[in-house]
Protein backbone atom coordinates (compact mmCIF):
# COMPACT_ATOMS: atom_id res chain seq x y z
CA UNK A 1 0.00 0.00 0.00
CA UNK A 2 1.30 3.29 -0.71
CA UNK A 3 1.46 5.47 2.08
CA UNK A 4 -1.09 8.29 2.26
CA UNK A 5 0.54 10.75 4.57
CA UNK A 6 4.44 11.63 3.87
CA UNK A 7 7.01 13.77 5.87
CA UNK A 8 8.69 16.57 4.86
CA UNK A 9 10.77 19.24 6.10
CA UNK A 10 8.94 22.82 5.87
CA UNK A 11 9.27 26.78 7.06
CA UNK A 12 6.89 27.29 9.51
CA UNK A 13 6.37 31.13 10.40
CA UNK A 14 4.79 32.36 13.33
CA UNK A 15 4.51 34.93 16.25
CA UNK A 16 7.40 36.20 14.00
CA UNK A 17 9.26 33.09 14.10
CA UNK A 18 10.76 31.16 11.21
CA UNK A 19 11.75 27.14 11.76
CA UNK A 20 12.26 24.17 10.30
CA UNK A 21 10.39 20.96 11.52
CA UNK A 22 8.89 18.39 9.86
CA UNK A 23 5.52 18.19 8.31
CA UNK A 24 2.72 15.61 7.48
CA UNK A 25 1.42 16.00 3.88
CA UNK A 26 -0.96 13.93 2.10
CA UNK A 27 -0.39 12.03 -1.17
CA UNK A 28 -2.16 12.01 -4.29
CA UNK A 29 -2.69 8.51 -6.09
CA UNK A 30 -4.22 7.69 -9.67
CA UNK A 31 -5.74 4.69 -9.54
CA UNK A 32 -6.87 3.68 -13.31
CA UNK A 33 -10.13 1.36 -13.44
CA UNK A 34 -10.85 -0.83 -16.28
CA UNK A 35 -13.76 -2.27 -16.80
CA UNK A 36 -14.05 -5.46 -18.36
CA UNK A 37 -10.57 -4.89 -20.18
CA UNK A 38 -11.49 -1.35 -21.11
CA UNK A 39 -9.93 1.87 -19.77
CA UNK A 40 -12.91 3.48 -18.07
CA UNK A 41 -11.52 6.32 -15.77
CA UNK A 42 -8.81 7.78 -13.49
CA UNK A 43 -9.49 8.93 -9.62
CA UNK A 44 -6.68 10.51 -7.72
CA UNK A 45 -7.17 9.23 -4.47
CA UNK A 46 -5.66 8.83 -1.07
CA UNK A 47 -4.37 5.67 -1.16
CA UNK A 48 -6.71 3.74 1.15
CA UNK A 49 -9.81 1.59 0.80
CA UNK A 50 -9.22 1.45 -2.82
CA UNK A 51 -11.64 -1.30 -3.68
CA UNK A 52 -14.02 0.08 -1.56
CA UNK A 53 -13.84 3.65 -3.60
CA UNK A 54 -14.00 1.69 -6.91
CA UNK A 55 -17.07 0.08 -6.09
CA UNK A 56 -18.43 3.11 -4.38
CA UNK A 57 -17.49 5.30 -7.68
CA UNK A 58 -19.01 2.49 -10.28
CA UNK A 59 -22.38 2.37 -7.93
CA UNK A 60 -22.29 6.19 -7.83
CA UNK A 61 -21.82 6.49 -11.78
CA UNK A 62 -24.58 4.43 -12.12
CA UNK A 63 -22.19 1.27 -14.50
CA UNK A 64 -23.23 -0.98 -11.46
CA UNK A 65 -26.77 -1.11 -9.76
CA UNK A 66 -25.50 -3.39 -6.71
CA UNK A 67 -22.71 -5.16 -5.14
CA UNK A 68 -23.83 -8.49 -6.95
CA UNK A 69 -23.38 -6.64 -10.34
CA UNK A 70 -19.68 -7.29 -10.23
CA UNK A 71 -17.78 -10.46 -10.69
CA UNK A 72 -14.54 -9.77 -9.34
CA UNK A 73 -12.60 -6.74 -8.57
CA UNK A 74 -8.87 -6.76 -8.13
CA UNK A 75 -6.73 -4.21 -7.31
CA UNK A 76 -3.09 -4.17 -8.66
CA UNK A 77 -1.10 -2.04 -6.52
CA UNK A 78 1.88 -1.42 -8.05
CA UNK A 79 0.55 0.01 -11.58
CA UNK A 80 -2.29 1.43 -9.74
CA UNK A 81 -5.14 -0.11 -11.64
CA UNK A 82 -8.70 -1.42 -10.66
CA UNK A 83 -9.44 -4.30 -12.78
CA UNK A 84 -12.80 -5.16 -12.67
CA UNK A 85 -15.07 -7.59 -14.08
CA UNK A 86 -19.05 -7.22 -14.35
CA UNK A 87 -21.80 -9.70 -14.78
CA UNK A 88 -24.59 -7.02 -15.49
CA UNK A 89 -23.78 -3.28 -16.34
CA UNK A 90 -26.93 -1.15 -16.56
CA UNK A 91 -27.79 -0.37 -20.09
CA UNK A 92 -28.49 3.23 -19.47
CA UNK A 93 -24.52 3.77 -18.64
CA UNK A 94 -23.73 1.88 -22.17
CA UNK A 95 -25.11 4.86 -23.94
CA UNK A 96 -24.92 8.22 -21.81
CA UNK A 97 -21.16 7.01 -20.82
CA UNK A 98 -19.69 9.47 -24.24
CA UNK A 99 -21.22 12.63 -22.44
CA UNK A 100 -18.53 14.77 -20.57
CA UNK A 101 -20.14 16.87 -17.69
CA UNK A 102 -17.63 19.28 -15.44
CA UNK A 103 -19.20 20.16 -12.01
CA UNK A 104 -18.71 22.49 -9.91
CA UNK A 105 -16.86 21.20 -6.91
CA UNK A 106 -13.52 22.17 -8.56
CA UNK A 107 -15.07 22.52 -12.25
CA UNK A 108 -14.25 19.20 -13.26
CA UNK A 109 -16.09 16.10 -14.31
CA UNK A 110 -18.80 13.75 -12.59
CA UNK A 111 -22.40 13.44 -14.36
CA UNK A 112 -24.46 15.64 -13.22
CA UNK A 113 -27.94 15.42 -12.15
CA UNK A 114 -28.84 16.25 -16.38
CA UNK A 115 -28.03 12.65 -16.39
CA UNK A 116 -30.76 10.05 -16.66
CA UNK A 117 -28.49 7.55 -14.51
CA UNK A 118 -29.30 9.80 -11.83
CA UNK A 119 -33.07 10.43 -11.87
CA UNK A 120 -32.81 6.43 -12.35
CA UNK A 121 -31.14 6.04 -9.13
CA UNK A 122 -31.61 8.89 -7.00
CA UNK A 123 -34.03 7.96 -3.97
CA UNK A 124 -36.80 9.79 -2.69
CA UNK A 125 -37.33 9.99 1.27
CA UNK A 126 -40.87 10.20 1.76
CA UNK A 127 -40.82 9.01 5.36
CA UNK A 128 -39.27 10.31 8.76
CA UNK A 129 -37.22 7.73 9.98
CA UNK A 130 -34.82 8.60 11.66
CA UNK A 131 -34.37 12.04 13.68
CA UNK A 132 -31.71 14.21 15.13
CA UNK A 133 -31.36 17.03 18.16
CA UNK A 134 -28.77 19.69 17.69
CA UNK A 135 -26.35 18.58 20.64
CA UNK A 136 -26.00 15.32 18.36
CA UNK A 137 -25.28 17.16 15.12
CA UNK A 138 -22.26 18.89 17.31
CA UNK A 139 -21.21 15.77 18.93
CA UNK A 140 -21.34 13.45 15.39
CA UNK A 141 -19.15 16.59 13.41
CA UNK A 142 -17.05 16.30 16.49
CA UNK A 143 -16.44 12.75 16.29
CA UNK A 144 -15.90 12.98 12.76
CA UNK A 145 -13.26 15.19 12.75
CA UNK A 146 -11.33 13.89 15.68
CA UNK A 147 -11.34 9.63 13.99
CA UNK A 148 -9.37 11.46 11.32
CA UNK A 149 -6.09 10.72 12.18
CA UNK A 150 -4.90 12.20 8.54
CA UNK A 151 -6.70 15.30 8.69
CA UNK A 152 -5.35 15.79 12.97
CA UNK A 153 -2.13 15.33 10.71
CA UNK A 154 -2.49 17.27 7.33
CA UNK A 155 -5.37 19.61 7.37
CA UNK A 156 -5.13 18.52 3.71
CA UNK A 157 -8.01 15.97 3.45
CA UNK A 158 -12.27 15.80 3.58
CA UNK A 159 -13.84 13.63 5.69
CA UNK A 160 -17.34 11.57 5.69
CA UNK A 161 -19.10 9.18 8.11
CA UNK A 162 -22.08 7.54 8.19
CA UNK A 163 -23.99 7.72 11.25
CA UNK A 164 -26.58 7.01 13.37
CA UNK A 165 -28.28 10.17 15.04
CA UNK A 166 -26.22 9.23 18.54
CA UNK A 167 -22.95 7.74 16.77
CA UNK A 168 -20.44 7.53 13.82
CA UNK A 169 -20.61 4.01 12.50
CA UNK A 170 -17.62 4.07 9.70
CA UNK A 171 -15.45 7.15 9.35
CA UNK A 172 -13.36 7.73 5.87
CA UNK A 173 -11.10 10.03 4.61
CA UNK A 174 -9.63 11.21 0.98
CA UNK A 175 -8.14 14.18 -0.84
CA UNK A 176 -11.22 14.32 -2.89
CA UNK A 177 -14.62 14.88 -1.59
CA UNK A 178 -16.34 12.53 -3.74
CA UNK A 179 -14.26 9.62 -2.72
CA UNK A 180 -14.77 10.08 0.65
CA UNK A 181 -18.55 9.31 0.10
CA UNK A 182 -18.07 6.34 -2.13
CA UNK A 183 -15.37 4.65 -0.31
CA UNK A 184 -18.89 4.57 2.62
CA UNK A 185 -20.92 3.75 0.01
CA UNK A 186 -18.68 1.01 -1.47
CA UNK A 187 -18.72 -0.44 2.09
CA UNK A 188 -22.03 -0.37 2.67
CA UNK A 189 -22.73 -1.53 -0.66
CA UNK A 190 -20.28 -4.60 -0.17
CA UNK A 191 -21.33 -5.29 3.46
CA UNK A 192 -25.09 -5.48 3.09
CA UNK A 193 -25.21 -2.43 5.52
CA UNK A 194 -28.74 -0.93 4.93
CA UNK A 195 -28.55 2.44 4.72
CA UNK A 196 -32.23 4.49 4.96
CA UNK A 197 -32.13 5.59 8.54
CA UNK A 198 -28.74 6.89 8.63
CA UNK A 199 -27.19 10.07 8.94
CA UNK A 200 -24.30 11.40 6.32
CA UNK A 201 -21.48 13.59 8.71
CA UNK A 202 -19.32 15.45 5.68
CA UNK A 203 -16.44 18.00 6.15
CA UNK A 204 -17.11 19.57 2.53
CA UNK A 205 -20.14 21.81 0.96
CA UNK A 206 -23.32 20.44 0.14
CA UNK A 207 -23.26 20.78 -3.99
CA UNK A 208 -26.06 19.20 -6.19
CA UNK A 209 -23.81 16.40 -6.71
CA UNK A 210 -22.78 16.11 -2.90
CA UNK A 211 -26.57 16.06 -2.07
CA UNK A 212 -27.58 13.05 -5.32
CA UNK A 213 -24.71 10.89 -4.14
CA UNK A 214 -26.36 10.83 -0.32
CA UNK A 215 -29.43 10.63 -2.08
CA UNK A 216 -28.23 7.52 -3.61
CA UNK A 217 -26.62 6.03 -0.48
CA UNK A 218 -30.28 6.37 1.18
CA UNK A 219 -29.51 9.34 4.02
CA UNK A 220 -32.52 11.17 5.39
CA UNK A 221 -30.11 13.29 6.66
CA UNK A 222 -26.80 15.29 5.75
CA UNK A 223 -24.74 17.17 8.14
CA UNK A 224 -22.21 19.24 6.66
CA UNK A 225 -19.58 21.77 8.70
CA UNK A 226 -19.75 23.78 5.68
CA UNK A 227 -22.56 25.94 2.62
CA UNK A 228 -24.71 24.25 0.78
CA UNK A 229 -25.71 25.61 -3.27
CA UNK A 230 -29.26 26.59 -3.56
CA UNK A 231 -29.41 23.93 -6.62
CA UNK A 232 -28.71 21.05 -3.73
CA UNK A 233 -31.47 22.49 -1.37
CA UNK A 234 -33.74 22.40 -4.01
CA UNK A 235 -32.84 18.87 -5.05
CA UNK A 236 -32.96 18.10 -1.12
CA UNK A 237 -36.50 19.24 -1.27
CA UNK A 238 -37.71 17.41 -4.39
CA UNK A 239 -35.70 14.61 -2.63
CA UNK A 240 -37.37 15.07 0.65
CA UNK A 241 -33.84 15.16 2.82
CA UNK A 242 -32.78 17.13 5.93
CA UNK A 243 -29.99 19.56 5.18
CA UNK A 244 -28.18 21.16 7.93
CA UNK A 245 -25.10 23.13 7.48
CA UNK A 246 -22.25 25.35 8.96
CA UNK A 247 -22.80 22.58 12.12
CA UNK A 248 -19.60 24.36 13.93
CA UNK A 249 -18.82 24.91 17.84
CA UNK A 250 -22.46 25.26 18.90
CA UNK A 251 -24.81 26.42 16.03
CA UNK A 252 -25.91 25.63 13.02
CA UNK A 253 -28.19 26.36 10.01
CA UNK A 254 -30.87 24.28 8.99
CA UNK A 255 -31.98 24.59 5.26
CA UNK A 256 -34.60 21.54 4.38
CA UNK A 257 -36.62 18.98 6.12
CA UNK A 258 -36.44 20.25 9.68
CA UNK A 259 -39.67 17.54 10.94
CA UNK A 260 -36.17 15.47 11.69
CA UNK A 261 -34.62 18.05 13.32
CA UNK A 262 -34.98 18.93 17.20
CA UNK A 263 -33.35 22.14 18.29
CA UNK A 264 -32.93 21.17 22.12
CA UNK B 1 -27.61 37.12 -15.87
CA UNK B 2 -28.61 34.52 -13.50
CA UNK B 3 -27.95 35.77 -9.73
CA UNK B 4 -25.21 34.38 -8.00
CA UNK B 5 -26.24 34.26 -4.47
CA UNK B 6 -30.40 33.60 -3.88
CA UNK B 7 -32.20 34.76 -0.47
CA UNK B 8 -33.92 31.63 1.43
CA UNK B 9 -35.62 31.81 4.77
CA UNK B 10 -33.59 29.25 7.04
CA UNK B 11 -33.50 28.39 10.74
CA UNK B 12 -30.29 29.41 12.34
CA UNK B 13 -29.64 27.81 15.56
CA UNK B 14 -26.91 28.82 18.10
CA UNK B 15 -26.67 29.53 21.88
CA UNK B 16 -29.83 27.57 22.39
CA UNK B 17 -32.00 29.82 20.10
CA UNK B 18 -33.73 28.76 16.91
CA UNK B 19 -34.99 31.69 15.18
CA UNK B 20 -36.12 32.04 11.10
CA UNK B 21 -34.11 34.07 9.53
CA UNK B 22 -33.47 34.97 5.63
CA UNK B 23 -29.79 33.69 4.79
CA UNK B 24 -28.15 34.06 1.29
CA UNK B 25 -27.06 31.03 -0.35
CA UNK B 26 -24.70 30.83 -3.47
CA UNK B 27 -26.62 28.98 -6.58
CA UNK B 28 -24.79 26.53 -9.28
CA UNK B 29 -25.06 27.06 -12.90
CA UNK B 30 -24.39 24.76 -15.95
CA UNK B 31 -22.52 26.11 -18.97
CA UNK B 32 -21.95 23.91 -22.19
CA UNK B 33 -19.48 24.64 -24.14
CA UNK B 34 -19.82 23.84 -27.98
CA UNK B 35 -16.80 24.10 -29.70
CA UNK B 36 -17.37 24.65 -34.02
CA UNK B 37 -20.69 23.41 -33.32
CA UNK B 38 -19.81 20.24 -31.07
CA UNK B 39 -20.64 19.59 -27.66
CA UNK B 40 -17.30 19.30 -25.64
CA UNK B 41 -18.11 20.21 -21.68
CA UNK B 42 -20.48 20.98 -19.33
CA UNK B 43 -19.42 23.62 -16.24
CA UNK B 44 -21.24 23.86 -13.75
CA UNK B 45 -20.19 27.60 -12.24
CA UNK B 46 -20.62 30.93 -10.91
CA UNK B 47 -22.66 32.44 -13.11
CA UNK B 48 -20.29 36.04 -13.39
CA UNK B 49 -17.65 36.50 -16.24
CA UNK B 50 -18.59 33.29 -18.35
CA UNK B 51 -16.74 34.48 -20.98
CA UNK B 52 -13.27 34.47 -19.22
CA UNK B 53 -14.09 30.87 -17.34
CA UNK B 54 -14.41 29.79 -21.01
CA UNK B 55 -11.07 31.18 -22.28
CA UNK B 56 -8.99 30.26 -19.29
CA UNK B 57 -11.07 26.51 -18.97
CA UNK B 58 -10.21 26.40 -22.78
CA UNK B 59 -6.47 27.46 -22.30
CA UNK B 60 -6.16 25.15 -19.27
CA UNK B 61 -7.49 22.40 -21.20
CA UNK B 62 -5.01 22.55 -23.72
CA UNK B 63 -7.49 23.37 -26.39
CA UNK B 64 -6.08 26.57 -27.68
CA UNK B 65 -2.92 28.13 -27.09
CA UNK B 66 -3.61 31.61 -27.01
CA UNK B 67 -6.57 34.19 -26.98
CA UNK B 68 -5.99 34.77 -30.47
CA UNK B 69 -6.88 31.08 -31.72
CA UNK B 70 -10.21 31.64 -30.68
CA UNK B 71 -12.24 33.91 -33.98
CA UNK B 72 -15.75 34.27 -31.67
CA UNK B 73 -16.91 33.65 -28.18
CA UNK B 74 -21.09 33.99 -27.51
CA UNK B 75 -22.77 33.32 -24.50
CA UNK B 76 -26.13 32.46 -25.17
CA UNK B 77 -27.38 33.14 -21.42
CA UNK B 78 -30.71 31.58 -21.53
CA UNK B 79 -29.87 28.25 -22.38
CA UNK B 80 -26.86 28.36 -21.11
CA UNK B 81 -24.47 27.71 -23.81
CA UNK B 82 -20.86 29.45 -24.60
CA UNK B 83 -20.78 28.97 -28.94
CA UNK B 84 -17.31 28.56 -29.55
CA UNK B 85 -15.71 29.46 -32.98
CA UNK B 86 -11.66 28.36 -33.09
CA UNK B 87 -9.50 29.37 -35.70
CA UNK B 88 -6.76 26.95 -34.56
CA UNK B 89 -6.98 23.74 -32.25
CA UNK B 90 -4.09 22.85 -30.56
CA UNK B 91 -3.51 19.17 -32.71
CA UNK B 92 -2.58 17.26 -29.67
CA UNK B 93 -5.68 18.41 -27.80
CA UNK B 94 -7.19 16.84 -31.01
CA UNK B 95 -5.71 13.14 -30.32
CA UNK B 96 -5.75 13.09 -26.83
CA UNK B 97 -8.99 14.70 -25.78
CA UNK B 98 -10.97 11.00 -25.21
CA UNK B 99 -9.38 9.82 -22.44
CA UNK B 100 -11.59 10.76 -19.05
CA UNK B 101 -9.53 11.22 -16.06
CA UNK B 102 -10.86 11.90 -12.45
CA UNK B 103 -9.16 14.27 -10.62
CA UNK B 104 -8.35 14.24 -6.62
CA UNK B 105 -10.03 17.78 -5.98
CA UNK B 106 -13.29 15.81 -5.64
CA UNK B 107 -12.51 12.90 -7.46
CA UNK B 108 -14.05 14.12 -10.59
CA UNK B 109 -12.49 14.26 -13.85
CA UNK B 110 -10.20 16.89 -15.18
CA UNK B 111 -6.90 15.79 -17.10
CA UNK B 112 -3.98 15.25 -15.21
CA UNK B 113 -0.22 15.89 -15.17
CA UNK B 114 0.34 12.53 -17.23
CA UNK B 115 -1.33 14.19 -19.58
CA UNK B 116 0.82 15.54 -23.12
CA UNK B 117 -0.92 18.58 -22.98
CA UNK B 118 0.09 19.64 -19.08
CA UNK B 119 3.81 18.49 -19.97
CA UNK B 120 3.43 20.89 -23.34
CA UNK B 121 1.99 24.09 -21.56
CA UNK B 122 3.57 24.11 -18.30
CA UNK B 123 6.08 26.65 -17.78
CA UNK B 124 9.49 26.30 -15.64
CA UNK B 125 10.02 29.79 -13.42
CA UNK B 126 14.12 29.58 -13.24
CA UNK B 127 14.37 32.75 -12.33
CA UNK B 128 13.71 35.04 -9.46
CA UNK B 129 11.29 38.01 -10.41
CA UNK B 130 9.32 38.51 -7.80
CA UNK B 131 9.65 37.95 -3.47
CA UNK B 132 7.01 38.09 -1.08
CA UNK B 133 7.40 39.26 2.60
CA UNK B 134 4.83 37.47 5.37
CA UNK B 135 3.26 40.45 6.04
CA UNK B 136 2.75 40.72 2.58
CA UNK B 137 1.22 36.54 2.64
CA UNK B 138 -0.85 37.76 5.47
CA UNK B 139 -2.18 41.08 3.73
CA UNK B 140 -3.30 39.53 -0.06
CA UNK B 141 -4.44 36.79 1.75
CA UNK B 142 -6.94 38.96 4.08
CA UNK B 143 -8.12 41.46 0.95
CA UNK B 144 -8.79 38.42 -1.41
CA UNK B 145 -11.17 37.04 1.24
CA UNK B 146 -12.68 40.43 2.24
CA UNK B 147 -13.09 41.78 -1.99
CA UNK B 148 -15.16 39.01 -2.41
CA UNK B 149 -18.87 40.16 -1.11
CA UNK B 150 -20.17 36.96 -2.28
CA UNK B 151 -17.43 34.79 -0.03
CA UNK B 152 -18.63 37.34 2.80
CA UNK B 153 -22.60 36.55 2.24
CA UNK B 154 -22.55 33.08 1.66
CA UNK B 155 -19.27 31.43 2.67
CA UNK B 156 -19.86 28.96 -0.30
CA UNK B 157 -17.51 29.92 -2.56
CA UNK B 158 -13.96 29.62 -3.26
CA UNK B 159 -11.81 32.92 -4.08
CA UNK B 160 -8.52 32.97 -6.18
CA UNK B 161 -6.84 36.61 -6.99
CA UNK B 162 -4.27 37.69 -9.18
CA UNK B 163 -1.68 40.00 -7.27
CA UNK B 164 1.77 41.96 -6.83
CA UNK B 165 3.35 41.21 -3.49
CA UNK B 166 1.83 44.76 -2.21
CA UNK B 167 -1.72 44.39 -4.07
CA UNK B 168 -4.51 42.02 -5.43
CA UNK B 169 -4.84 43.50 -9.23
CA UNK B 170 -7.65 41.08 -9.67
CA UNK B 171 -10.20 38.74 -7.80
CA UNK B 172 -12.70 36.64 -8.97
CA UNK B 173 -15.26 33.56 -6.73
CA UNK B 174 -16.62 30.52 -7.71
CA UNK B 175 -18.25 27.58 -6.23
CA UNK B 176 -15.74 25.57 -7.96
CA UNK B 177 -12.27 25.55 -7.32
CA UNK B 178 -10.64 25.95 -10.68
CA UNK B 179 -13.30 28.22 -12.19
CA UNK B 180 -12.02 30.87 -9.84
CA UNK B 181 -8.65 30.19 -11.39
CA UNK B 182 -10.03 29.63 -15.09
CA UNK B 183 -11.71 33.27 -14.68
CA UNK B 184 -8.63 34.77 -14.24
CA UNK B 185 -6.34 33.23 -16.64
CA UNK B 186 -8.99 33.84 -19.18
CA UNK B 187 -9.22 37.23 -18.15
CA UNK B 188 -5.72 37.80 -18.27
CA UNK B 189 -5.07 35.95 -21.91
CA UNK B 190 -7.77 38.59 -23.31
CA UNK B 191 -6.25 41.31 -21.62
CA UNK B 192 -2.91 40.50 -22.65
CA UNK B 193 -1.97 40.80 -18.94
CA UNK B 194 1.78 39.92 -18.17
CA UNK B 195 1.99 36.71 -15.56
CA UNK B 196 5.07 35.89 -14.43
CA UNK B 197 5.73 38.06 -11.94
CA UNK B 198 2.57 37.65 -10.34
CA UNK B 199 1.48 35.42 -7.31
CA UNK B 200 -1.46 33.51 -6.97
CA UNK B 201 -3.70 33.57 -4.07
CA UNK B 202 -6.05 31.22 -3.43
CA UNK B 203 -8.55 29.85 -0.78
CA UNK B 204 -8.46 26.81 -1.74
CA UNK B 205 -5.94 23.20 -1.24
CA UNK B 206 -3.11 23.28 -3.58
CA UNK B 207 -3.42 20.13 -5.74
CA UNK B 208 -1.25 18.68 -8.73
CA UNK B 209 -3.79 20.20 -10.83
CA UNK B 210 -4.06 23.54 -9.01
CA UNK B 211 -0.44 23.76 -9.24
CA UNK B 212 -0.02 22.89 -12.80
CA UNK B 213 -2.66 25.51 -13.55
CA UNK B 214 -0.82 28.00 -11.71
CA UNK B 215 2.41 27.14 -13.51
CA UNK B 216 0.58 27.51 -16.67
CA UNK B 217 -0.85 31.08 -15.76
CA UNK B 218 2.76 31.44 -15.28
CA UNK B 219 2.73 32.49 -11.49
CA UNK B 220 6.01 32.27 -9.50
CA UNK B 221 4.47 31.96 -6.10
CA UNK B 222 1.31 30.27 -4.87
CA UNK B 223 -0.20 31.23 -1.46
CA UNK B 224 -3.10 29.75 -0.19
CA UNK B 225 -5.24 29.45 2.71
CA UNK B 226 -5.20 25.71 3.26
CA UNK B 227 -3.23 22.79 2.37
CA UNK B 228 -1.16 21.47 -0.30
CA UNK B 229 -0.40 17.62 -1.87
CA UNK B 230 2.61 15.88 -1.96
CA UNK B 231 2.61 15.76 -5.52
CA UNK B 232 1.93 19.36 -5.97
CA UNK B 233 5.08 20.14 -3.84
CA UNK B 234 6.84 17.61 -6.07
CA UNK B 235 5.52 19.61 -8.99
CA UNK B 236 6.03 22.67 -7.59
CA UNK B 237 10.00 21.48 -7.25
CA UNK B 238 10.57 20.72 -10.52
CA UNK B 239 8.65 23.68 -11.65
CA UNK B 240 10.67 26.10 -9.59
CA UNK B 241 7.38 27.46 -8.12
CA UNK B 242 7.16 28.89 -4.34
CA UNK B 243 4.37 27.25 -2.16
CA UNK B 244 3.24 28.58 0.72
CA UNK B 245 0.21 27.81 2.23
CA UNK B 246 -1.70 27.92 5.67
CA UNK B 247 -1.71 31.68 5.25
CA UNK B 248 -3.95 32.03 8.63
CA UNK B 249 -3.99 34.99 10.88
CA UNK B 250 -0.14 35.68 11.58
CA UNK B 251 1.31 32.31 10.54
CA UNK B 252 2.23 30.21 7.36
CA UNK B 253 4.38 27.57 6.20
CA UNK B 254 6.58 27.55 3.12
CA UNK B 255 7.02 24.43 1.40
CA UNK B 256 8.92 24.92 -1.87
CA UNK B 257 10.90 28.17 -3.36
CA UNK B 258 12.05 29.65 -0.20
CA UNK B 259 14.64 31.64 -2.07
CA UNK B 260 11.70 34.02 -2.90
CA UNK B 261 10.00 34.90 0.55
CA UNK B 262 11.36 37.24 3.60
CA UNK B 263 10.06 36.30 6.87
CA UNK B 264 10.45 39.24 8.73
Amino acid sequence: MEPIEVKREIIRYGNGLAERVEDSIVTEHPVTIKINGTEFATIVCSPDFIEDLVIGFLASEGVIRKYEDLETIWIEEKSGTAHVKTKKINPYYLTFQGKRYITSCCGAGRQGYVFINDALTAKKMDQVRVTISSQECFSLMKDMQESSQVFQNTGGVHNAALCQSDKVIISRMDIGRHNALDKIYGHCLKNSIPLSDKVLAFSGRISAEILLKASKIGCEIVLSKSAPTELALKLAEDLGITTIGFVRDESLNVYTGQERVFLD
